[in-house]
């Protein structure tokens, strides 16, 4: 067994109604100024989370995230820079992916020097002062639980990551209730994004023993709720299943990360602002098609998890789950082919390039891929 | 579902080899003066991971762990005078389940005011100043992840719980190479103990989903890796699951705990200073007997972690889970009868007192158990 390092909240709460939980454990931890970084649909959801805060005691100020789209780091140094004037001892991100990787930087970041693309890369945040308490309105990133987040580098256009232990929330609240006015879209975009990081995390390169329990038990978890919260947005116990599944999946991205999918998504949505949930959907089966060879048993075993009807053929179980992600995906309503969300044929190797720079997850690929076979995959999905 | 609260070590580290990585990460931490709390069998060990934090330029004081037997609340102020005369900045503890819990309690309780007994209960610490990594030498007793620190309260001889997220490690760092030395007999006892905590969470009147899939892992790697781990103790990857089975153990302490076994098992080494790991042991199966009727499905369950022959019968399937568990702790070694351990029967009565004070466990299990339960239950495996 390789070793593995994992890092993880100190706290971590799961449960409907957790969010009002937040100023309880502030106060536990001694914060006195709380900035709350949230968007426009969510602050209605927080009244009464926020009114708690200020009944015990706390000083409570707003930051409004209000950029459409992927983060970048010029809005990042933004936000910075109102954060930095409020002096706060902790940051509340209340939101989505983009919100929480926001929050998380803010809080590692804001009494730091140094432009924010100095920090991209593996382990050069050098510390954490701030107080940080994470809570996630869609089910999918993952973000609530990991130690990545990921920004737009205005100046190329490149998805770039920062990873780094300080970047983990002191305590992470995951409140199903909030994601229950999710529209069907995005809970199709962000529960396949789950599926992903909980599949590539199992047929990585760096799998795991100990992460493999987590990743099966989410794949098992999307499988079995994602179509019925996007028929029934109100469905409880399929909005808190894919509220696990989505910590699940985070939980996977610090100790052995994704591979193949993602970081051919992050070719498409480099060039195109898609959103990542929808990118990681458009790609997820033709890259396990691509794959297949070098993932049979462990594909057979993903169809086990998610209770398809197996044969003991590998072969055979292999192909199994993978029309079944296919078919999931499809049947949430999200677009199968680049040509439907607007991407241009000719971009397609330039694309194919940019996805070629994410190396630090290229290597995490079962099989290896180049340059051509991007491209193919690419056009397959046309 | 119901909420669920899990805290952790902010970070973890497992793998053989590991625990070299200390010095690195009090570096990261920014601490410089470490007050090390470990016991005579186990410095030898320590050299070279001691050696790379003098290289790192840390500086290391040694508090040498000497009681025999479980720690007392007497004994633990001894010690506490120590390392408040040294003013660390942290404390990295390393050995078995006690020296992990005296390690927590220093660090939580150095700086603060106020005899240790005050604490004793749930949520009591008030917050934790000094640094904290552990580092297991036993498989078993899951301290390592756990916010659950247990002493032998000298006023009264009665084992009392310290309880609260601040007795968390910063980093807990799992080396299964520690334990290649340890001795069959504590192998056995200690192993059983991380058995009990998974079993314990999985028919827990509290449990949880999220919790149950640590669980039913910890019961399947002890199962599968306990005995060779007593039949050959230098077996690394027997080693290496059952520390992986403690960690998960650990796990489930925090968010559900434990029930009649450790309730029991109480009774027993308030009275008569057991090993821990021995009294759960000696009570696992007769424990399981009593709270057969509330738990058929689970033991079942239980009983295709295991990978016994299941008949698909829940009775029967809960039956060899249970056969199963008496005769795993009998092929290792450990006496399965009161008498042996030199337990005299007269005490019964009392020792079935102290159990029946352990409310905290008693309300979580399965099956209500009254005094009479308790009597029968020892006096069966008398």
């Amino acid at each position: 067994m390789r070793p593995i390092e994992i890092v993880t909240p100190r706290q971590l709460v799961l449960g409907s109604g957790s969010i009002v939980r937040w100023a309880e454990l502030a106060a536990r931890e001694g914060w006195k100024r709380i900035a709350v970084l949230s968007v426009t649909p969510v602050w209605p959801l927080l009244e009464e989370a926020l009114a708690e805060g200020e009944r015990q005691g706390l000083d409570i100020r707003k930051i409004d995230y209000t950029l459409p789209g992927e983060p970048t780091t010029d809005y990042f140094e933004q936000l910075r820079a109102q954060a930095a004037a409020l002096q706060p001892d902790a940051i509340l991100g209340v939101g989505g992916g983009s919100v929480l990787d926001i929050a998380k930087l803010l809080a590692a970041l804001t009494d730091q020097a140094g432009h924010v693309s100095a920090f991209f890369g593996k382990g050069l945040v050098p510390s954490r002062r701030i107080g940080l308490v994470c809570a996630p309105t869609t089910a999918g990133t993952g973000s609530e639980v990991s130690p990545n987040a990921i920004l737009l580098d205005s100046a190329d256009g490149e998805k770039k990551g920062i990873i780094s232990p300080f970047l983990l929330p002191d305590c992470t609240l995951i409140d199903p209730a909030l994601t229950l006015g999710l529209p069907p879209r995005i809970t199709a975009e962000t529960g396949m994004d789950a599926l992903c990081h909980c599949l590539e995390a199992y047929i990585n390169k760096f799998a795991h023993p100990l992460v493999d329990t987590a990743a099966l038990r989410g794949i098992e978890l999307v499988g079995k709720y994602l179509l019925r919260a996007c028929r029934n947005g109100a469905d409880r116990e399929a909005r808190e299943a894919l509220a696990t599944a989505s910590m699940l999946g985070g939980l996977c991205l610090g100790p052995v990360n994704t591979c193949g999918i993602h970081a051919l998504s992050y070719g498409l949505a480099g060039k195109y602002h898609l959103s990542h949930g929808l990118a990681n959907a458009l790609l997820a089966a033709e890259v396990m098609r691509f794959n297949r060879p070098a993932c049979l048993e462990r594909y057979a075993a993903i169809a086990r998890a998610l209770d398809l009807p197996v044969s003991g053929d590998a072969g055979h179980d292999a192909d199994l789950a993978i029309d079944y992600v296919a078919a999931l995906s499809a049947s949430c309503g999200i677009p199968q082919h680049l040509a439907e969300v607007g991407i241009r044929a000719e971009d397609i190797p330039e694309m194919a390039a940019m996805a070629m720079n994410v190396t630090r997850l290229l290597r995490n690929n079962p099989r290896e891929i180049q340059l051509q076979d991007v491209i193919e995959i690419y056009q397959n999905i046309y």
